[in-house]
């Protein structure tokens, strides 16, 4: 290894503790994993790169986190239970020991939190950045997976915490902020940027009532549209009831063009979810006591047009860029 | 997209015609899969780079099954038959829409060959090097995974196939193969470093009466002392029984200093299965009938003793570097 491990040593002091009982100590060519009887699987992969998706000089606990937690959003989003994953690490040569002991500190302590084992995977060395890849497996009771093709006239278009923290954060993180923002919110912001907090406490809720949903990921706008496109339905969408949180309110307050990178931006990691009307009341019953807070920003309705979105001035707009791009 | 699609036209053009009905059309968060019933699951991850795990000139075709192979090779060595995988692929800025159309077709003709569909994935852009993970997941009846700590005192240690083609077709890319050898050995070593054939016919074979058993990726000499001392037992091992192909043989008698490159370089990806005495003939009448053929190269003893290795000299060997290391 160029690093600063041995393939055994790095398996021994930083992955086995962090190893569930299907990795067979991570020293087999491969996880094994029994599904629970009567569930399908439900898998997902996403890739990072640093420079791309967070920067290199992140704290090695936080990148950990962001990596395995963008996964854990989108099982939630299919309304699955977290069963486990598998990490494929690119490790550039400058790793050390210590980057490494924090990376798998800040991963383990996430897959405790949210009950996903670790199964197995690969390190390898790259002359290029730290990339992680996850590819996490959940499960559903069978035929319950939430599609995101799900989403029918006449549901009722929920999401939850709130929209644009992270974009803004971003913006911050790159010396593009307002001036004049407070400490707190600059930090609230700046922390939903860094790790997002997948609504993992929102997936029976999803799976018991919602017919479609998604992540959020690439922003609000861009991804209420793919996932109405794909459903074939559409929908008018009064942006001024994106919930913002009060940092991000003070932040547009100060610059109101933050506003559209709010709902076009990326990283937010909410959940959309479209719900039934018989379902709604129930759904923002069991949403609010997962925890989660969780906003009706409009209604599904029948139709192939693009969804139509109402700006703060009831004027509807047209983005130049409906979603943030990892291309 | 820097590179010559949008993530839309990558899914239509490319991955779509690949992808199986667990993909949901590739619009979704996540994979759906249904676990035959009476199963368990076995999960595998293996990454490469660019520049590290291949040479980043090789035919798109060419990177595309190999980054597929290497991990229906651990498949197979558990005795799972393949069932879906999901791929991140991270893309350098110079990536064309040729080298993307012709790395899914031979990504498509390999996921065919193997009966392995895509499930899903995430495609990235890197500033690095062309970056590939790819996570197989396939498919054993409950309880009979080959594990690799399997191997007992007295079982037969068989290796499939021939031992060290790749590892002297890397020696021949490098520009550092023998003088004199023939045209056709030459293009024999070249192609089995290009593209791995994982032993994936052998899967039944293995799970039906190997006790133990791993894929052959980082060197025999390597791989076969890990299998042994996870199993906790030892072993004499003759290295001249160690199978080779003609071709081989022909640059080894040019060279005899790839003999040591042979059975200790990586990318052989056959199969070491450990065989207890009374299934070592249908073990081989099986193998035979998948058309794969086996070798005895020896047999596990009690003890925790590192196996020791006969020469072709008949004398025990040391190696410096007892296995190909990735790090």
């Amino acid at each position: 290894m160029a690093a600063p491990f041995t393939e055994d040593e790095l398996i021994a002091r930083c992955f086995a503790p962090v190893a569930g009982p299907g990795a067979l100590g991570l020293r087999d060519d491969a996880a094994l994993l029994t599904p629970p009887e009567g569930h399908d699987l439900v898998a997902t992969t996403d890739a990072l790169v640093a420079g791309v998706h967070f920067f290199a000089q992140d704290p090695a606990a936080e990148i950990a986190r962001k990596a395995l937690r963008v996964n854990v959003s989108d099982l939630a989003a299919k309304g699955a239970d977290p069963l486990g994953f598998l990490l494929a690490l690119a490790l550039p040569p400058d790793v050390t020991a210590e980057w490494l002991m924090e990376f798998s500190r800040g991963l383990g302590e996430d897959a405790a939190s949210y009950g996903i084992q670790l199964l197995g995977g690969d390190t390898v060395k790259t002359p290029g950045p730290l990339t992680i890849s996850v590819t996490a497996l959940g499960s559903v009771p069978r035929g319950r997976m939430v599609p995101r093709t799900g989403a029918r006239a006449g549901d009722r278009l929920y999401v939850s915490g709130t929209i644009g923290d992270a974009a803004i954060g971003l913006q911050l993180r790159l010396g593009k902020g307002p001036e004049g923002l407070s400490d707190s919110a600059r930090a609230r912001l700046l922390e939903r940027y860094l790790v997002p907090r997948p609504r993992h406490a929102l997936r029976h809720a999803m799976r018991d009532f919602a017919s479609g949903g998604m992540d959020v990921s690439d922003g609000l706008v861009g991804d209420l549209t793919k996932m109405l496109r794909v459903s074939s339905v559409s929908a008018r969408i009064h942006l001024a009831d994106a919930p913002m949180s009060n940092a991000a309110r003070e932040a547009i307050a100060l610059d109101a063009a933050l506003f559209d990178i709010a709902v076009t931006g990326g990283d937010d990691y909410e959940l959309l979810a479209s719900v039934p009307p018989g379902g709604a009341a129930a759904f923002e019953a069991a949403a609010s006591a997962a925890g989660v807070p969780v906003a009706c920003i409009g209604e599904a309705i029948a139709g192939e047009a693009a969804p139509v979105f109402i700006g703060r001035d009831g004027v509807p707009k047209k983005f130049a860029r409906g979603s943030f791009s990892h291309f």
